[in-house]
């Protein structure tokens, strides 16, 4: 929390030019490169007749789970932990789906009263005991859960390992008068951000195709398979035109990143998403040739991925890295002046789901001007 | 935010056995071990007649900095950001000291209330338009600030070049009638990990020296020079020792991390302070050969360092690795058998304060029983 940081950059919402005045570092989302995914999107989905369900792990953000709602095709979101669900569900979103399994003590009392909340929600499971403790628990309290079946398909991560087992877990699922089987999960994470078209085009045939395999077993045997979710930002386009999911998991569309601009994620080449988030950050110490020392370090940007992506405020050709957990160093081309103390230098940010879990607020501009602070509601809910 | 994982995590409080059911994953703070690290370094300091300016960027925790007090030898804290030092101060804490320059229209006014809150405030400069901006804003507000000379001891982060830029730096602040000469202040961050002490101690020969030529002069000027603030968890003893510093700005010893585990922090090569602080995470999945899938990714552990260290529920042996944002593999030893499904792994963390600023809360353990859940006020208070 960082409250009187807060209050500077709330007085400046509506104020012309209030965007150059902004209390240093700040995560900032930039309105109209962000409506502008969000209708790609959402045009993407509907050409090709294939619902999205973003998944909040990207944003954790109420208004930006509204706001992708409005943009159109949505059913739902999908959340990575029981607390990003709780969050979004304090805002009044609704029709959640938890990507990963819910187990344990602690776990159960909380996903049953998320259940009494909510008009849908379901959760994926990956094995027989998953199945046990949530038949147990629901039919225990007079409810009734919707459940999908996680298939693994190379990311190693969850999922049954098999069709096999998939098909057992699906059998088991269908068996439990509390539970009843909502269909498949299989997001090939990996896959995501491989940066070329075609390759990432043949890794991902194989997923619908094991996926395909499910889902008519499951239908041959009588079983439901209403729904068949996975992909991402990477494969979005080319799962929407496989045919097999009914809709798809998106995320790091809506404010894209580093690693996602050195994708192609259009059969044409063209750029379909707008790089929409930075962390604006200031100069606060130059006393060396070469180089600046700036505000934001490894508390502002996630460090799993590439770097950051200067693109505004400094020399073309200075390029960023950390100088601790609150400082970067801005390093600048040889025989450049670096920009003078307290100037904003602007990044785009490495990652984008780890960045913003680092902040508490995104401070949404257009152009020159502070427009909204939307708070980041799900912040830290690990959970 | 976690409300409902911490609602369910503060009803164990007190509880026989309660460790064992947290609401995963979870913050763990190890407080025998804790104790032990804060009446060590405070045995240190006594020892050496030197001071402690514990930093708070390690813990920005209102609770921790009250028990580093209560252990002795503290004559204040230091913060990295404006942030950290108004979140400290709302929890009625005082003697606070800015490491690095606060400067700009956005800071001024947030300097000066907090300012009028305490009883003692300093901030450090590297350049002199950051004297003059301070200067004018402490004269317009007829009040008096106490200013040090940040020196540039190798981190080529912060502070004057050289000693005759601090010097004039000094007779700069000296000359201000709004601003009060503090001392001198050179942090050797780029020695601290130096993993063998003798080594570690040859660099920090010549940091002192610096300081103390720079103190030298100052005196020999007429100019005062009370304060000479530096050295962190690494160099503690070595500068303890070396008599220059008249206080230490500790901060990695009250929690340890993997990081400063494998460097030796007393001369005699004994282990001085003990591993206190645990991310406990739980089995999520486990339908491979070789590994299981727990509940803690990169949104739970700073990746700018090395990887988690496994203390506790899995094989000796056993390695930790991100799987993804909020999701980890449990790599087991070729023959063992994982932990069962849900059941809690401990492990280390990997560099403590990005870590830490991950979460909202530190659950305080003794032995098997949550003993106190203590917020972390100034997570995210990076502006």
């Amino acid at each position: 929390m960082n409250p009187e940081s807060l209050a500077w950059n709330e007085r400046l919402v509506g104020l012309p030019g209030g965007a150059a005045r902004l209390d240093t570092p700040a995560l900032v989302l930039d309105l109209d490169a962000f409506e502008h995914n969000l209708a790609a999107m959402a045009a993407t989905a509907r050409a090709q007749r294939v619902k999205l369900r973003p998944h909040a792990k990207t944003h954790k953000s109420v208004t930006v789970a509204r706001r992708q709602l409005e943009a159109g095709e949505v059913v739902g979101f999908c959340c990575a932990k029981l607390g990003e669900a709780e969050a979004l569900a304090r805002g009044g979103l609704d029709h959640l789906l938890l990507t990963s399994p819910v187990f344990g003590e602690s776990k159960l009392p909380r996903l049953l009263a998320l259940h009494v909340r909510l008009a849908d929600l379901a959760v994926v499971v990956d094995d027989p005991q998953q199945v046990e403790a949530l038949a147990q628990a629901f039919a225990a309290a007079g409810r009734r859960l919707r459940v999908l079946v996680d298939v693994d398909v190379g990311s190693h991560r969850f999922g049954a390992p098999s069709v096999a087992d998939a098909l057992a877990l699906a059998r088991r699922i269908a068996a439990e008068p509390a539970l009843e089987l909502a269909g498949i999960q299989g997001y090939a994470g990996s896959i995501q951000h491989i940066a070329d078209y075609a390759e990432r085009a043949a890794a991902a045939g194989p997923v619908a195709a094991q996926l395909a395999e499910i889902r008519d077993a499951l239908r041959a045997e009588g079983l439901r398979c209403p729904i068949v979710t996975g992909a991402g930002t990477g494969s979005h386009e080319i799962d929407a035109r496989g045919g097999v999911f009914t809709d798809l998991q998106v995320g790091s569309y809506a404010f894209m990143d580093v690693e996602y601009l050195d994708c192609v994620l259009a059969a044409d080449g063209s750029p379909r998403f707008r790089p929409a988030l930075e962390v604006r950050t200031r100069v606060l110490s130059r006393r060396h040739a070469g180089f600046v020392t700036t505000d934001a370090g490894t508390k502002c940007f996630a460090t799993d991925g590439p770097l950051p992506r200067v693109v505004g405020g400094a020399p073309a050709g200075s390029t960023y890295r950390m100088a601790g957990d609150q400082f970067g160093r801005l390093i600048l081309p040889e025989g450049t002046e670096g920009p003078p103390l307290g100037a904003i230098v602007r990044c785009l940010v490495p990652h984008c789901d780890p960045t913003v879990n680092l902040w508490d607020h995104l401070v949404c501009v257009r152009g020159d001007t502070v427009e909204a602070i939307w708070p980041i509601e799900g912040r830290g809910a690990v959970a």
